[in-house]
């Protein structure tokens, strides 16, 4: 910030010490996952229970408060849209979130997460929902309470999702899935009416090294700053940032998937650019790291769906891969290819489902989590609801619920609320691609050159550099000129998939 | 600890905090020397300092000063040698020595620590004291205002020698002194008037991989537990514990000296080793780690000298060395390699030194510390001082400053009265290996067999499950029955090298 002395420099004082202390959290949290020799486990939990209790009373403390308070007197006195009444804005946000929860409900929420986790896994692994349904109550019992917290709201559900996606309302949400639940169901029935082409070759055996060596290369051309960042090895691939000058990612190589690794690559390369392009003027304070879970969506899909598996794309790099790959794809055509990584299928699990699918794996989730909060189901009702839904939106039904209502971590470790933000990612990721084509007719040519820069740098303009100082909506209506919306993404699939599936104009607008 | 309630636990609770803070800060300190992409130096720095900075104000508040004193009280109605006890004498005295220095000394000793060492870095680099003078003369005003807030004390270098060292006086540091100076300066002596045999062997080309792989099966079979702890690659080796269930160590290759990644690793493991030791009931108190620098030295230099340069040592390894270097190693005798890695060279540079030169080393820097603490030379004089000392006690001079007394970047640091450990070190390890010998006949033989279990067991045992719970002194007195000595340090090294370069009688006593 440019303001340095006044009550807003002194916020920003007590703030920077507890984003330093987040960065440590961030930092013992991606050393567990990556480098940490299983003797660490109760070292780093407790290095890291201390320093988020302490930047949590540290930032719910009389003395940010007054502060706090302070600076907003301060900011009355700038204009609304400077970076420093935006900040303060974002802290005072932050701060009212924090000061309506009670420390001792924080407290219960990571005991009753602890238990649930673990009795989530083992729920899963011997398929018996009735080993998760007692945590799983309580979890929707912490929901129901977290959100009285914040009367009044419209909508119980408000309050849930404005953790993840800051003043984004229920109502909202379900409009949206209004529009794309007939359109993406129809578009489902069209292809499976398809003839279905195998893809071999993405199963053949490929080296980890290779995979990697040519996962790097995409990544590097895409733009990520090795020297403000590291890839590394993990159970699951992740990215974080240790604020925006060393973000961290990470990924895996399963012989059964081996294209998994390049995809996840460039999904996490999409979050670290984002992290990567926040403006340092947002380091130490709260509107640094990505406006929501949404917004910083859009940017992983864009990457891995939108152009990692577009046609453009794979007319540079298919002939690369070719190259470091001659016997498992050197007979493939880049028709087959782009075809191969686009199959369509219906599949009961959310973390494998398409572009086509994602979105009904999400509604069914969100409307579950409605129907929980208001009390319109009871957990008791959850796994036959969810096996209803699914049959309706894909047409098949779990043969186990390890492979239904037990297949997704968030609810065991109190994520309740999360579940829109993919669907707003993958709207948000399409609704900027096609704004950024408008401005760009030269689009096409440099994808197929591998040419990734001006992209880049459209992106860290117009959305990256701005970090959490502006809202979602706004974000969202100042680069594409309207909200957040499903036309966009509906006409990218029904065109997309049209095309490869050889759908008849009647399912393509 | 067993004491659940009452005024040493609430004293635990407040320490438990603090101990968290500071492990969060090695692991900060780690991942900079190690993973840290070169864009995170300013967010690591920021991390650290606001981590250190919290532990301070909290370990030096007056909430922690009341609890103590409680604890305190509660400790005099406890055995003194209990646990309990030991644990609150060893939390009063880092108590009472933080809250004697203020918080403006410690900020301004950070902010001409950080200037000196870049000035230092430039003076070595152009070999010009000049450049790095001013900056020194800071550092030992900082030492003469250090000392004065210990007062009363017997010779200020106290104050500083029991920062490292607690407990040791400068008067005891200084007798050591005068037995082993004439003594090692007569070895050195007799060594050189000996014919020089070369060793090319140690410097023909190795792998690196080769060379990492058989370290790591020299420190396997010492016994460093892999899981609880790792090694990594970094510019400097170094051990650092976040806790003693995840210690962390370093090498690194330099084919100019292809052994330096071996012995340096047996090194690094003997502090590991040390660390992976302390009982689990120190865990989140102050009196978790080694007892000192010079005890934790004493641990690095058994097993790198007194094991790793011994003849029974490669008994065992010296046919496996050459199982795995056949071409280099082949033709080489176990005596010719054994004479080889403890070859006697009078060297400008400490950290190049044997076993032999070491202490003389040691000695210079300390008398120039307590020469320029007391007033008796002035910064204007040192380099001169240096170059005489070391003439007297090695026969050589430096070429330059840089291979002089700017070689070593300690003073840059702030590190000012630390020299002597590792003299302590050397003298510790091996009146500790003697008493081990004496406790177990087939000592020899069975390290011949590559066999180091009853070894580690003996010093985890009699030394690591400690801790800090302990002083320096009392460790070594209840361990080996006599205060720190010079005798089998003296006795050790005339009798190793007296038999390598086949020395008269006359130098051997």
């Amino acid at each position: 910030m440019n303001v340095d002395s006044g009550a807003i420099a002194r916020l920003g004082t007590l703030v920077g010490e507890i984003v330093d202390l987040r960065h440590a959290a961030s930092l013992i949290g991606w050393d567990e996952h990556v480098f940490m020799p299983p003797g660490g486990v109760a070292v780093h939990g407790r290095m890291a229970a201390t320093i988020q209790r302490i930047a949590h009373e540290k930032f719910t403390s009389a003395e940010l408060g007054g502060a706090l308070e302070d600076a907003a007197r301060e900011a009355t006195t700038l204009p609304p849209d400077s970076e420093p009444a935006r900040l303060v804005r974002v802290t005072a946000r932050d701060y009212d979130r924090a000061v309506r929860v009670p420390a001792e409900f924080v407290a219960e929420q990571a005991h009753v997460a602890s238990a649930a986790h673990q009795a989530w896994k083992e729920a899963r692994a011997q398929s018996s929902y009735a080993v998760f349904q007692p945590h799983f109550e309580k979890v929707v019992r912490l929901g129901q309470q977290y959100a009285a917290f914040f009367q009044p709201v419209a909508h119980p559900y408000d309050a849930l999702i404005d953790i993840y996606e800051p003043g984004i309302l229920t109502s909202e949400i379900q409009t949206i899935f209004d529009v794309l639940r007939p359109r993406q169901v129809e578009l489902v029935r069209a292809i499976q009416d398809r003839p279905v082409e195998q893809a071999p070759f993405l199963k053949a055996g490929y080296d980890e090294r290779d995979m990697l060596a040519f996962s790097t290369e995409v990544i590097s051309a895409f733009g990520f700053d090795w020297t403000r960042g590291r890839q590394d090895k993990s159970a699951h691939p992740f990215a974080v940032p240790i604020g925006s000058d060393d973000v961290r990612m990470t990924t895996r190589f399963d012989n059964r998937y081996p294209f998994e690794m390049l995809f996840a690559a460039m999904h996490e390369t999409g979050h670290a650019l984002y992290e990567q392009g926040v403006s340092p003027r947002w380091a130490r304070t709260l509107a640094g790291g990505g406006a929501s879970q949404g917004v910083h969506e859009s940017q992983s899909r864009m990457w891995e769906n939108v152009i990692g598996r577009s046609r453009p794309f794979w007319q540079h790099f298919f002939p690369l891969a070719q190259q470091r790959f001659p016997s498992q794809l050197g007979g493939v055509t880049l028709d087959q290819f782009h075809r191969g990584i686009n199959q369509v299928k219906r599949s009961l699990i959310r973390v494998e489902a398409d572009e086509v699918t994602y979105n009904l794996h999400v509604m069914l989730r969100v409307e579950i989590e409605i129907a929980l909060l208001t009390g319109a189901i009871s957990t008791a009702d959850a796994p036959a609801y969810w096996n209803e839904k699914i049959q309706e939106y894909l047409g098949i039904v779990p043969d186990t619920d390890a492979n239904g209502i037990l297949q997704d971590m968030h609810w065991s470790i109190g994520l309740f609320g999360y579940f829109a933000t993919y669907t707003l990612g993958n709207l948000i990721s399409v609704q900027l691609w096609e704004t950024y084509k408008d401005g760009d007719p030269q689009w096409a040519e440099r994808i197929q050159r591998g040419e990734f820069g001006p992209l880049r740098e459209w992106l860290a303009q117009t959305l990256h550099q701005y970090g959490r100082s502006y809202q979602p909506r706004d974000l969202v209506m100042r680069i594409t000129g309207r909200p957040v919306s499903t036309a966009p993404y509906l006409e990218y699939l029904e065109s997309k998939y049209g095309e490869l599936y050889g759908l008849s104009a009647a399912v393509r607008p």
